[in-house]
């Protein structure tokens, strides 16, 4: 059983590297003899991890069959809270988006209770919609900032939110009835990181085995992979990169000590500095990506006091990023969050930085990019790690004998 | 041949992992029968990589045979450039020191060229006294203050040495004539850190699989062990923790910045605040052992210059540890080079800034430990990196026949 559970995960895996291929090729590269491949396929169809479909590209000869991961009837769900926001996203196992939402709010204002409950109601409706469209959950990751104790499913401590030792996956749990599913609690920027991760591999950086992703928001995410694997310490601690001692004294930051970096860094200061107290732009309760949108569209009619704003953001996230590339010496520095939209500003001032402060020389091979993911980054890669376990055993998940699909499998 | 390959390994390696075993106790725990155990063991014998020894223990029955690492046939070879000595270690293959040299002098005003020959007069006099004891030498590492290209063998730059692009690999073979061994050249605080994790793992703390490891010395070397490994990052710049900007804005580094973590906490700024300028504990060109052990019989005669400078090291050693351990959660943090002479009275003071500064609760489950590897951390490191190749391949090693004791182990 341990063998056959490894050929579907072998099969599975393959399928996923390509983007489709014929029994036949399935045999000839993972070395497994027709037979198997034909019996594992079948199996993987009925578990709803695969489909199959006709080769729809030209060629001599009849078209093949050919087999794809599933883009329906399983999925992996992601849920992030955030200082400004909740958001969910599910993703089916060939990575299509079958669900997306956000929801702005103020979670600090909130509190755990408030924030958990918005969270299990937005939950419960889109389990509910799933359900309808016949697509079953594979599990579902939680993504919060804050330092997460990921064995017992705890926040340990979240200083932007003001939480301490709360039990988020048993509150959830309450929350949502009998959930069938596995459910895990992982800090923001460490799932984040596995969604760059997977997203330089998927662009220009298929070879990159060391990134360092910083998202911007209400504080600093960092993530860490190293040598292929996501950095977390002996307690799952690691990646808190916020708080490095490196800004001016007299900045107090959210977590009460004074020059932190997330304290020069952070949306707030941004914001505090390019705008005046009552201009809108500073309104928390306007949802962030509109307020985003206008500071970048100030900046591109050439606002003085924006550009100084993005100037300075720039310096110290150059100066900071040094700190981290000397330390880990990436091949990628992935730059998302709030960082994301308004990189061109950042960006020059982030290089001069580097060049300045980077020991190595040619910055130690690192080049900084800007993720395409935006604020999805971190629910996107909750969404992943809930399917991730699925990848690594197959067998977990059986939703029965889906006949059509057999059927249509068996027929062709 | 890969197999037998792979069995010679293991075999060693378990003979590694244990203080010594019977041909029958191998059998039991690696699984391979004993007349495959039997003739691994007469190969790793002949290649000169283990020996027999009558049991010496009490016990029932008559004393059996048991098989340990071989400790006197062959050795790694480590070697250090630093800024104040240059240092030899010969390994054998059971972990004794078979030969241990250390020179002090002053590397920046003797500069590459004359630091090199002295390091090529010492290494030929070491080769010769080894073969003369009939020790094979495996391979030779040296370990450099400074950011290196692994591949070719080139420090990149080394700031405390004002050394740039040194063929360091080449310079010794070209003064070594015919050297038969394989040299490589690796960061020292890489090597060092390497040696505190064998170290860690030895001790007190066998399971942990993450460390920092920092070494005291003109500047502060960093290494890091993640999940069991060396970090090096995308191209083996990793580490480089000296110049987090922490320090005060008045600080000249040694690499032309200001305000560098090892412009506070290197042997320049305790000397510097502990003694006046014509103290003779700020000569460089007398041995720093010595000069340290004036300056720990200060501090223990209660000198308020000397306990007042060792505060001030203390608390900067302590705040910029707590960075490292922000981003990297550490189960360990490794304290070497001079750090460990005056630890007890740093020890306090980053106890401190570590409560103070670290984010996750109980400073991460990290646990700030001694080495007492001294000064010789990173050589030892180059030793034994010497000798894993054969740890990983036994049959790079062939001695040869070695009559004798392949005959005592016949007829035993």
């Amino acid at each position: 059983m341990a063998l056959r559970r490894h050929n579907l995960a072998v099969v599975l895996d393959f399928l996923r590297a390509t983007e489709g291929a014929s029994r036949a090729r399935v045999a000839v590269e993972t070395g497994l003899n027709k037979a198997t491949v034909s019996s594992l396929v079948t199996e993987l169809i009925d578990r709803g991890l695969i489909e199959e479909a006709e080769s729809v590209r030209g060629g001599i000869g009849r078209p093949g069959q050919i087999l794809r991961l599933d883009g329906g009837r399983l999925c992996g769900l992601g849920a992030e809270i955030s200082v400004d926001y909740l958001a969910l996203m599910a993703l089916a196992v060939n990575g299509d988006v079958l669900a997306e939402t956000r929801l702005p709010l103020d979670a600090v204002a909130m509190g755990a209770r408030g924030v958990l409950d918005v969270l299990g109601n937005m939950l419960v409706s889109a389990l509910a919609e799933l359900a309808g469209a016949g697509v079953h959950v594979a599990g579902l990751t939680v993504a919060v900032p804050g330092l997460v104790k990921v064995e017992p499913g705890v926040i340990a401590v979240a200083p932007n939110l003001g939480w301490r030792d709360i039990a988020v996956i048993d509150e959830i749990r309450a929350r949502l009835g009998r959930a069938e599913f596995p459910i895990r609690v992982d800090n923001e920027a460490n799932l984040a990181a596995s969604a760059c991760y997977a997203e330089v591999l998927a662009g220009a950086h298929p070879d990159v085995t060391d990134i360092v992703s910083l998202s911007g928001g209400a504080g600093v995410g960092g993530g860490v992979v190293s040598d292929g694997r996501l950095l977390r310490g002996g307690r799952g601690f690691g990646g808190e990169v916020g708080h490095i001692p490196i800004g001016p004294a007299d900045r107090v930051c959210g977590c009460g000590r004074t020059g932190c970096w997330e304290s020069v860094v952070g949306l707030d200061s941004l914001f505090d500095a390019a705008a005046a107290p009552d201009d809108p732009v500073r309104d928390r309760s306007l949802d962030l990506v509109a307020r985003l949108d206008s500071l970048t569209a100030r900046a591109q009619a050439g606002d003085p006091r924006t550009l100084t704003a993005l100037a300075e953001v720039g310096t110290w996230l150059g100066r900071g990023a040094a700190v981290l590339i000397n330390i880990l010496n990436p091949d990628v520095l992935v730059l998302g969050g709030y960082f994301a939209p308004v990189s061109p500003w950042l960006l020059p001032l982030v290089d001069r930085e580097l060049d300045e402060h980077v020991m190595a020389p040619e910055t130690g091979g690192c080049q900084v990019v800007v993720s395409g993911l935006g604020f999805a980054a971190a629910v996107r890669g909750g969404a992943q790690t809930s399917l991730e376990a699925v990848f690594a055993d197959p067998t977990l998940i059986d939703l029965g004998p889906a006949r059509e699909l057999a059927r249509k499998g068996a027929t062709s």
